[in-house]
């Protein structure tokens, strides 16, 4: 059994003049004499104080940024400035050497675009140790969130026959060879020969396996992968990301808003309470970041005041139809500075549009509901102007859409109504149609981008840099 | 804003002729005046009083099992049995029918095999309440173990280029198309033509990427979906299941097998505080289906017993080749009752084996540790005998391998080795050989299949029934 402490317990321990083992991994050494050491159990690193004239010079050379050590020595208080305590080793042994010359992570500033080519490695770094930290923070707090008021987590299939949501293109699925593919008589591919003895993809959204769970616990809640096949090359789309999903029974859209509010408060909250460092870390990165840029494009509020903010505000919510008004009369559609001008009722909201209500109009996220029917899902509840939908987006400052959800269509006449106008077929759809045709009951529920989430808390601009191993167009490396 | 109470709340209080409003589900209505209300808050029913001679007639006939209804009216003290409170019904609203004819659900026992068939609707059932409330609390006390002890969570990839870990048969994604499949000059499929510009495959597991994590936060652990495309039709295997997968630095098996341990006994007592009622109600069931069994075949211990029998005992240890001469003197091998007879030293052990181990022999959880190198993967740490590995089995009484891991091989120059002998490219695995070139240290892990967790705390007996929408050859339905 491997002992060892761990380097976030000491860094605030007291206990002075104790024998105490490290490990972890050589930031930098100084002088042949001060290590940094880091374990990951914290950002901040422990520094190790060497007895350089009673140490091997060949164990010296070999202790290099990046290098696996074991330390054990005393915990003295420190003498330098800047750390509480420092470890005075009595013996090193080196774990695993690191050469200084090939190890891709020097100890210097990597531009995010190079780390993004070293993902197995880029974790050992300040920004990403911060940002990983606080990816973990808001999952658990979303757990914890969701559990404390009594939803239930449900696991939605990931491999899906269902292609009838239409939310985007998909990944197909199949155990099926290309080179001796089984055909049917009137030669066309027999799925009936594949794996699942049908056509299979990746699913997109759990929510409508959500809803029939949702119908029988009250409150539920996925939070699980799911899949784009978009060939969308941007800084906010990742064709494999996750996502938050509640579904709630008896519940209607103002329901619903108000759970996403509460949510979204908490997580940011219990972020800012547990991720003190991290996110401190990640302010002033965003505030030399934003150094670089012209005055006139740089954010007027740091990372942590716009948390903040978002605390101490209420969202802002208003109709679609009085957002369109204003972008109507606003500057930019005025000047023609939009890209695609605000003419009339019923043109779908582009990201500009979206920027220009919360960040210039609104300053706070903003709750968007009653959608036109005709830019929205099947699934959505008509309301009763027969025009507008109980659709709602949540907008967030610098991210865009964070939130998309609505009251479902509990009606079985409406709801068919709009399946054969959309071309829907309801007979794959056949158990979703179950629950309205058996103690149907007002619902709602909406789907939180996982990833968009941790952009904003971490103030990082592109979504690569929140998950481990981004997938997109082209890369599936590691 | 829909203002409801949840029945859970409402069985516990004793705010006895305030006025309350109820949601939910019709479970029995008897005598026209004793509505059983299921709401998903908990496994228990409200009693609803109604007064029948002041209701329509064509409202009483509406409330059938299955029905979606909302009650306004008073909190009383009960008259009846088996309850605390009644609500005395002052209004009824049907919120949803459901035809007493077409409802698959009547108010009696349904098999298991039935309810499979109905898995849109299983949900609404005491046992299935039972078994995903529990499943819920399961998944929320793992990710509570871990945050306590500084784990991160870590996402890592579903779609992955990498089939090199040969854990098993894997299910291809693509967005090509098989009809006009791109082809190389030398008539190959062009997979450069793919989506992710190569070809991809589902991940079998998480833990080649968790390691590059672990080597810079110390700890980590997944939670996510794994995929066989095996055609196994067992009642312990699917083809998409959940897996944890703890992966930790500066550790060596034993702290591996400590972990484990931990993190059982955590889980499994979390539960069993967190579901009274539920894991109550299951043990009854469980009792119930043991009594059509033959007297020799049932368990000797109801669930409840094995539950806190898990907790009060030390898993016990020992090595491969201890388990080895135990089964070679036993009793079924001596009498060739065993299937695969145990003859010598290196045969893999199969599922009657472990049974023999954990439900005969030593009657409780077994750690096997020190398999054989040639039926153990490449990462797995040779010990000093040249001969075996550290790699660990935790076996359970009525589940067998519950949790498979190992300390990694942190040697490049013993890992390349057996990388060689086993076939397995060195140059797609480039990024988890750096791990080794750079900084490498001892570490271990392990797999915890979390369906059968769940089949173990629920007593259930087919992991189709403790995962929503199990996915398994030829099945894919909802």
């Amino acid at each position: 059994m491997i002992q060892r402490e761990k380097i976030k317990d000491l860094l605030n321990s007291t206990a002075f003049d104790t024998e105490v083992k490290v490990m972890g991994w050589v930031r930098t050494f100084r002088n042949n004499q001060f290590i940094a050491l880091n374990d990951g159990s914290c950002m901040g690193n422990i520094q190790i104080v060497v007895d350089f004239a009673n140490t091997p010079e060949d164990l010296l050379k070999r202790i290099t940024t990046g290098a696996a050590i074991s330390v054990t020595g005393t915990l003295v208080e420190s003498l330098g400035k800047g750390q509480k305590v420092d470890v005075k080793a009595a013996s090193i042994e080196i774990l695993g050497d690191s050469n200084a010359e090939e190890y891709p992570l020097q100890p210097k500033k990597h531009s995010l675009e190079f780390l993004r080519e070293k993902a197995h490695l880029r974790f050992r770094t300040n920004t990403f140790n911060a940002v990983f930290k606080v990816r973990h923070a808001l999952a658990f707090a979303i757990h914890q969130f969701y559990n404390e008021r009594g939803f239930v987590y449900m696991h939605t299939p990931v491999i899906t026959a269902s292609d009838a949501e239409g939310a985007g293109e998909m990944f197909k699925v199949t155990t099926l060879d290309f080179d001796k593919t089984p055909r049917t008589d009137e030669g066309k591919v027999d799925f009936s020969e594949d794996f699942f003895g049908r056509a299979t993809n990746l699913t997109v959204s759990g929510q409508l396996e959500g809803e029939l769970a949702a119908m029988a616990f009250g409150q539920i809640y996925t939070f699980g992968p799911t899949f784009r096949a978009e060939n969308s090359n941007t800084t906010r789309h990742l064709a494999e990301f996750w996502m938050i999903e509640p579904e709630v029974a008896f519940a209607d859209l103002e329901n619903n808003m108000q759970l996403a509010e509460d949510m979204m408060k908490y997580v940011i909250s219990y972020a800012l309470e547990n991720c003190k460092d991290e996110i401190a870390f990640l302010n002033d990165r965003l505030l030399e970041e934003e150094k670089t840029k012209p005055q006139q494009e740089r954010s007027e509020l740091s990372l942590v005041d716009k948390l903040n903010f978002c605390l101490e505000n209420e969202f802002q919510r208003l109709t679609y139809t009085e957002a369109i008004q204003i972008l109507k009369h606003s500057k930019p559609n005025q000047k023609k500075q939009f890209k695609y001008l605000i003419d009339e009722w019923g043109a779908d909201l582009q990201s500009e549009h979206e920027r220009y209500l919360v960040e210039k109009h609104f300053k706070k996220p903003v709750i968007l509901t009653d959608y036109p029917k005709d830019i929205k899902s099947f699934y959505m509840r008509m309301n009763d102007d027969g025009k507008t939908v109980a659709a709602m987006d949540i907008l967030f400052p610098g991210i865009g859409e964070m939130i998309g959800g609505s009251q479902r269509e509990e009606r079985m006449d409406m709801l068919t109504k709009r399946m054969d106008e959309m071309n829907i077929p309801q007979e794959e759809l056949w158990w979703y149609l179950d629950t309205r045709r058996f103690g149907s009951a007002p619902h709602a529920g909406f789907g939180l981008g996982f990833e968009r989430l941790v952009l904003f808390v971490t103030g990082m601009t592109n979504i690569r840099d929140v998950i481990a191993f981004p997938r997109f167009p082209k890369s599936a490396e590691f």
